[in-house]
């Protein structure tokens, strides 16, 4: 697996800026930034400028060959494309408490390394239908908000808030001392999903089909908890389990 | 809303059979047809012949307009092209009786309308995550059984008895009479999916996104049932929707 989004051919011209002063001028301008494709090996003072600036943003940098930024425009990229992003990108630490102050309970949804487009549009809708507050998301290994997870999405992926963070472990380290509970959705464990009570402050984390959660969050979890299985080789989408633990809070909190 | 599968471009020379004798042998040889497009106003002696054959069986025929089939092959397709089915479509009348002696609790799943071919498949994943004995379709408005729905199933549509009837409201009846109850699950109701008692034998009934389940089919079940819903305007992904009420029978045949 690549540890950077793979980059997609960008069709419309206001999707994207292309060109080092102008990647740093949108940057400085607040332009929400779904992620910066630099060509490997760049160097000189723009590109330094560049980087400092990108220094304590969340806007993910990759390093790619100049072929891939050839391949996503024909026009002059000067080693440099940032892809515009279609949502703004909120903070989990602005979230939570406004949440304690409607007087809601959190619940919060955090997928680890979820590649998949198509995957985080059917998740998003989900969290939509059932409340959540949040998706938080990793800076690496998450999947591009792009046409086609807002499609899959159903639109959800505008309403309801995505939070980008570099690093999971902090964030639920955060959301721990904020008060919520931590449930891992994982095979790792012989507790069964319905032994958590959602009706406390709680963010789940979600791992992707391929890798599941990595053992960082595994250990911060306060709960491991599994979805039953009738076979043993079965294994279920992604964006199926995320409904299915998500209603069981759901139906703790309803019923 | 076509009434009929929309036929698609068939890749492998192996997957359909076309020429009205061979798809007359075809049938006699017992071969798993998924679906026959006939020429529209085809007529004579061998359309008779055809006709009469199917009369009884559960393959469902579609007059199209030759340009279709013309589309599907650029053979001599002489009116009639036959697809050959990947999996082998069993009975239900046969598969009841079956858990019952194997002292199992039936739990069957009934698509009305479900046509999009990567639901199906997403929804057969997750009925054999859950030990769904059968998921029985009509014989038109399903999604055809193709690559696409087998990829989308992980392999699931090989594992998973699927069963396909002339009438979902006779094998709801049938159903009824073979001891199970029937649970709708529909927006059209104000009792949640949490109320019915699922540890006894049942089927759910699923409808798609666009037209839900027909009135027959909620008239004849024991039950309506709605998943809670946060917002007014959002809605679940069917395959999603379908795993979440599944996942509430697993519930209460575990815990």
């Amino acid at each position: 697996m690549d540890n950077f989004r793979r980059p997609q051919r960008v069709k419309e011209n206001n999707e994207f800026v292309f060109g080092i002063r102008a990647v740093i001028e949108a940057i400085k301008a607040g332009r929400d930034i779904e992620t910066i494709y630099l060509q490997r090996g760049l160097s000189g003072g723009l590109f330094l400028e560049l980087k400092t600036l990108l220094t304590g943003t969340l806007i993910p940098l990759n390093s790619v060959p100049i072929e891939k930024l050839n391949r996503m425009t024909q026009k002059n990229h000067q080693g440099v494309i940032a892809v515009i992003s279609p949502i703004t990108y909120q903070n989990i630490e602005d979230i939570i408490p406004s949440v304690f102050e409607k007087g809601e309970v959190p619940l919060i949804l955090v997928l680890d390394s979820v590649t998949d487009v198509r995957n985080m549009g059917a998740i998003a809708r989900t969290a939509a239908c059932v409340g959540v507050h949040a998706i938080v998301v990793p800076l690496k290994n998450a999947a591009q908000i792009n046409a086609d997870a807002i499609k899959t999405s159903a639109g959800a992926l505008f309403s309801i808030p995505i939070c980008r963070h570099s690093n999971l472990h902090k964030t639920c380290l955060f959301l721990q001392e904020s008060g919520l509970q931590i449930v891992a959705c994982t095979e790792k464990t012989n507790d069964f999903i319905y032994a958590p009570d959602y009706t406390m402050p709680t963010a789940i984390v979600m791992g992707s089909e391929d890798e599941g959660i990595s053992n960082e969050l595994l250990r911060v979890a306060d709960h491991l908890a599994k979805i039953p299985m009738a076979g043993k080789i079965e294994s279920l989408n992604v964006s199926v389990a995320a409904g299915v633990i998500l209603y069981e809070a759901v139906r703790q909190r309803t019923v």
